[in-house]
């Protein structure tokens, strides 16, 4: 029971050597992935997350090689032979192994990769809110691709880590576009902004729950509208949202507070719609 | 004898299964890589690859852990195991194995992986040229480090693939930057220009040579400064360099000729330096 990985069809420890050095995820970051989360033995949300991996892979025009039921069914098997009641299952589909060489190698097969492990998240973040900081976004022109080309977030992450904040939102062309790993809200005069959907930013799933589900039902309107740092920092409220992330709070930026630096009540109004949402698909969390 | 695979100071065969899913190099092209040519057994410039390798690796505070005369070394003994006389041998060093979060992990050892692979060039386009197509450069902004993060080259080069041409050349902001695996150059009125070094284009190997060392010993001005599609097209020669590449004559860009769609006589005085820079270090080439 715990932490196990899957390759092939077969559940194996994650200590072991499963992949070769030729194939192209780990050449070329030339693969895509999800991260879904488990709560009370099941998965929330899912059918999203594979829908955006079947995007994900037609953007990069890897062959699709396992059926919605297909995935569904792993994740299960995952869930049950690890014994892991609250954590998270990520999966990655590489374009395969072959001898290197940058475009598409004529006969590859995709390598699919999964591994679940428990939660880990400090939960009194969700309550107290965090810190963010901002720098700019790196990263290239595909972040609506759910890709494995993810230095530049890995960059922006660890400054965070280094100013012990939570996240980095990044800065394109003056814009706010998204955190690394998350996507960012502000609320002002009782409006929601965030970064429209399109090239720069990835369509996250909780960000179109909250979009499209949560704000419509508790009569708050969303513009999806770029914004600047200096419009970010005289926000009533700012918010992450992700998978992991879930409904984050946010308290300063760039060592700042975020209007009187509390917890906003559209942003606990949201948190607390979304905690409803997953307590309806996986019952009480 | 033939093409080989180095791990953890081991020979393997390239079939094996050598990596941990969890390698930072295989979920977020967390890693950096290095290719050198090997002609009648001997590595041509390893140093400046080397050098290369390890500004790379302290740009993304990945640790050294092999010295000079180590990475040296398992070049020769590569060539001696696989008997390759002539070919290429391709490094990459990934942060190494940890469970999946962004940032840096905490304790995680960089992992090298090498392969050796006899050459597979078509030799007659260094005579006729090869045309090439333009495209939109998508890439992320640190394209001085020699990442793992390929995609967008990996896309770029599938387009000159099925154009039935050798190379995408590159267009960000309105300029010409680079190949997706070769840096590109033009001749007008007897002066070589080519984008100027900096975090938008990876400074080549092959382009120092042509840059330092050719065009000043046979008297050739180079001017290091950007320039539009439009202007490439009112070229008297272009041609493309890198490690694989060497010096690449283009007679085609976008299917326009480029000049009377002849190889031009600077290219090929270029190309002739560069071949005597390899015979002078490895023999007659």
């Amino acid at each position: 029971m715990g932490a196990l990985g899957f390759i092939d069809g077969q559940i194996v420890d994650l200590s072991e050597k499963v992949i070769s050095m030729e194939d192209r995820g780990y050449q070329f970051g030339d693969g895509v992935y999800e991260y879904a989360k488990v709560y009370n033995g099941k998965c929330f949300s899912l059918k999203p997350h594979i829908d955006r991996l079947y995007r994900s892979l037609r953007e990069l025009r890897i062959p699709a090689v396992f059926t919605y039921d297909e995935m569904v069914s792993i994740h299960e098997r995952l869930i049950a032979e690890s014994g892991i009641q609250n954590g998270g299952i990520y999966l990655q589909i590489t374009r395969g192994t072959a001898p290197r060489v940058h475009n598409f190698p004529d006969a590859v097969v995709p390598c699919l990769t999964m591994t679940i492990r428990p939660s880990s998240i400090n939960a009194a973040q969700w309550e107290t809110g965090v810190g963010v900081i901002s720098a700019p976004d790196e990263r290239w022109l595909r972040c609506d691709i759910k890709s494995l080309n993810l230095l530049g977030n890995v960059l922006n992450k660890q400054k965070a880590k280094e100013a012990g904040c939570y996240e980095t939102i990044q800065i394109r062309d003056n814009m706010v576009t998204e955190g690394t790993s998350s996507n960012f809200f502000i609320v002002k005069d009782g409006v929601i902004w965030t970064y429209p959907t399109c090239n720069l930013i990835l369509k996250g799933v909780t960000r179109t729950w909250v979009v499209d589900e949560i704000a419509p039902k508790a009569g708050l309107s969303v513009l999806e509208k770029a914004f600047t740092l200096d419009f970010a920092l005289r926000a009533d409220e700012a918010f992450l949202s992700g998978t992991t992330t879930e409904i984050m709070p946010i308290v300063t930026i760039d060592g700042k507070p975020v209007a009187d630096g509390k917890v906003g009540p559209i942003t606990r109004q949201i948190q607390k719609a979304y905690k409803d949402l997953i307590a309806g698909e996986c019952g009480p969390v």
